[in-house]
């Protein structure tokens, strides 16, 4: 039902502080805790002896105790200590899951740990970067993690979803272009000449038309969509390479399942323009109450898709990226 | 499990207004809306492209607009337009549910449009008359609908129920008589010179004994019991005919099945006394009170039965009519 | 699944007042309630008629009247008056579960009725004796069962879970000795010249080392769990029988099964010495939250045990007493 052998955003970085961090991942309790030297450790959050969660225990050291008798474990997930007998028996330990961090988010390999392979984790260094100021957060959204991939997917939903901040006519007149390379899926939308998204005519001072574009490269094996999206002066070369004289917005959107019905969103956007200006931060900071207009109406599905249905879906020609990614992600978890 | 084949009282005529509005009914999402006209109109509340909810959209001209692709529908349901492309897929339409709507009640036929014969609904004219003075309300009940329409059905309940307003002894010493007419069940209860229901007393300003009556009919293919029930004084002849000399309220109640543990109860209540009276009309709007506490013993009975019990029910005599009711109701779901 | 043979904890005395008492209990639905002359009584919440909860009824007399339609039922759960009707069907009954009363305590007996020996519950006497002075109170627990048992019989935990409290290092240290008496459970813990719970030394005014014990009896047929513990100067000749010189806290708890995932708690916690001290009351009456602490963590491991875990169990030596309780109670189970 998952893609297992997956990296996925379990949490930001400044989340795993000094108690530890209980959090669901594909139906998988998992406690997030951070050893003495501050390194992220994720264990099964289950203890071995009578299954309580280590995260109601505390972090001892570079150690791990369980709330309830006391087992210590090691960051390995070995029990290091029982405390009511001189011996831990032999077989004694926890699961722990690949973990790495990177540029403040923290991402947990939930497959086989042979498997974790780190350089499938995008950069995203724009989360961090000096010439870059980042926005972000995390949301827990009610619906499948599928449908939330879908709506970051399909831009033409913006004029009906966000009228007011990044709906533009020109998503729909303009046809993307979907490519995949290897297991990551790749699209991109030009719009010259064309109405921008309201939101970007402002933070570019742009009155009328604009040369707009719209990319973004999906990684199911991280599970995470990174766009690039921007706006500049019509016929100013940011077609041809020349982005001088455009302003541009990164968002990444890290998805995680919680349940069959559950999901973890986390979300950054960083601008590259007027980072210091307060009121351009003010406004850009604006994005999150636009992606809570997706949660709305992904929600609004996922409570339809709750009392069930047989009825068939019609495909619309914009549905092509959501397809090849729902393709790509069911033949992933085929392969598994 | 449910008649499908009927009409259901769905909405009051007040609650489609500039909105669309979702409504759970026998387990189906509808989306109740109006076109620019004022025509009501039904759907499944489920678009026929990614299946979010069309109560999420919003009304265009006469016209429905999903509120995630803009998908827009009109009055038969179908697909009119998708903005992203110029053609709309032949197969793109929602299903539209037959809608007729009748003295402030708009009524849905679940079942096959093709029997949606609208002469099946009882006239229901007391609920804006100018002779009436009504009060009505919705109330969402956590029970069985079968509960709600046995509570209605059975009035010997009253004196346990309802002391000191509906309750009265005659109705447990006079046995009603119960015929059949086609699918409709009436009733009628006779209580001559005998201890009348509290809240007529103070209506109808008699002290001590009356003539007292309660009739009902069920229609079960409009999920509707209509009481025509009243009070004169003992030998003015009401028995005979004439009701000249007595007060008279009419009561309607639709009850919808909305899940197998829930259901709506739509209900009016209408005097044919003192119509312009406040203090009377203050009393005679205490019924909503009185019904209240039905649905209080129907919802204590529900989470009983929620536990289970293959314990037998004893039936007593009071039980002919709601029995008759439910042997009704199961043969005409038999027979759908 | 539960032992049914078997006394259990249904309310405090004190519950059972001028209003029927509705209690869920072993899953079933129970009614709790008193006859003119104060008898407690116990009941199937659920009329013979239509299942409608007596609970919602009223005590008329020695006898309980259903809310609904007003059936009537004697002490010994015989329908004794319908009153819609002259006569009462033979079979109007509802079921009537042994009952009686001790020490502030009402018993249920859910099983066979021919099986309900009293002299299966415990003495508890310290509930209300004049030499004692206690404190108690209901929790409703969101564990199953067992789990509430085993961390009641598994003293180890409360260097962990009541570090401020009862926990002390000589529970890891000392091994408990575990008996079986027919179908009751002894342990015993004896600790001489050890640190004792910080509630004790407090009690006690003891500084440094003390003769530490704890003792319990668990009775399955109960559902009970009589705690007898205490402390000592070191060497007054506690462990030979000599208390002259001891404090100790005799504490009962009351473990009743309400579903699969939840039960009642009752406690009793009765020292036997500073009857008469407010501040001495004040901070022994700090129990409750003791036994709060107990509650987080076995309803924190409820929510780990929810998910689902074919993970096996680890056990450790500290085990022997809840392994010991858990195979008891499969085979009282089994057996029946």
């Amino acid at each position: 039902m998952y893609l297992r052998d997956a990296w996925y955003v379990a949490a930001w970085s400044h989340e795993i502080a000094d108690a530890p961090l209980a959090r669901l991942l594909l139906e998988e309790p998992v406690v997030l805790w951070r050893t003495g030297d501050g390194t992220a450790v994720a264990f099964e959050d289950r203890c071995c002896h009578r299954h309580a969660p280590l995260s109601a225990g505390k972090i001892v050291g570079d150690c791990l105790q369980c709330g309830y008798h006391g087992l210590t474990f090691d960051r390995t997930g070995a029990c290091v200590e029982v405390p009511s007998q001189p011996q831990v028996p032999p077989d004694a330990r926890v699961r722990r899951y690949p973990l790495t961090e990177r540029h403040n988010w923290v991402w947990i390999w939930m497959g086989d740990p042979a498997a974790a392979d780190d350089s499938l984790i995008p950069d995203t260094y724009w989360h961090d970067s000096p010439d870059r100021r980042a926005v972000g957060d995390r949301f827990h959204v009610n619906c499948h993690y599928q449908s939330l991939i879908d709506i970051q997917l399909d831009n033409t939903h913006s004029r009906f979803v966000h009228p007011d901040t990044l709906g533009n006519a020109g998503s729909l007149r303009h046809s993307p272009k979907t490519t995949r390379d290897g297991d990551v899926l790749h699209n991109h939308r030009r719009m010259p000449d064309s109405d921008p998204p309201p939101i970007f005519s402002r933070a570019a001072k742009i009155d009328g038309n604009a040369d707009v574009w719209v990319e973004w490269a999906y990684t199911p094996r991280a599970g995470i969509i990174a766009f690039d999206t921007g706006i500049a002066e019509v016929g100013s070369g940011v077609f041809d390479g020349d982005r001088s004289k455009a302003v541009t917005m990164f968002n990444t959107h890290g998805i995680t399942p919680e349940t069959a019905t559950t999901c973890h969103h986390f979300w950054v956007s960083a601008r590259d323009f007027a980072l210091d200006d307060p009121e351009m931060h003010k406004m850009m900071s604006g994005i999150r109450d636009v992606f809570l207009e997706d949660v709305a109406i992904v929600e609004a599905q996922q409570r339809i898709r709750n009392y069930g249905s047989d009825a068939p879906q019609i495909d619309i020609g914009a549905d092509v990226p959501t397809i090849q990614a729902r393709k790509l992600v069911a033949r992933l978890i085929a392969e598994q």
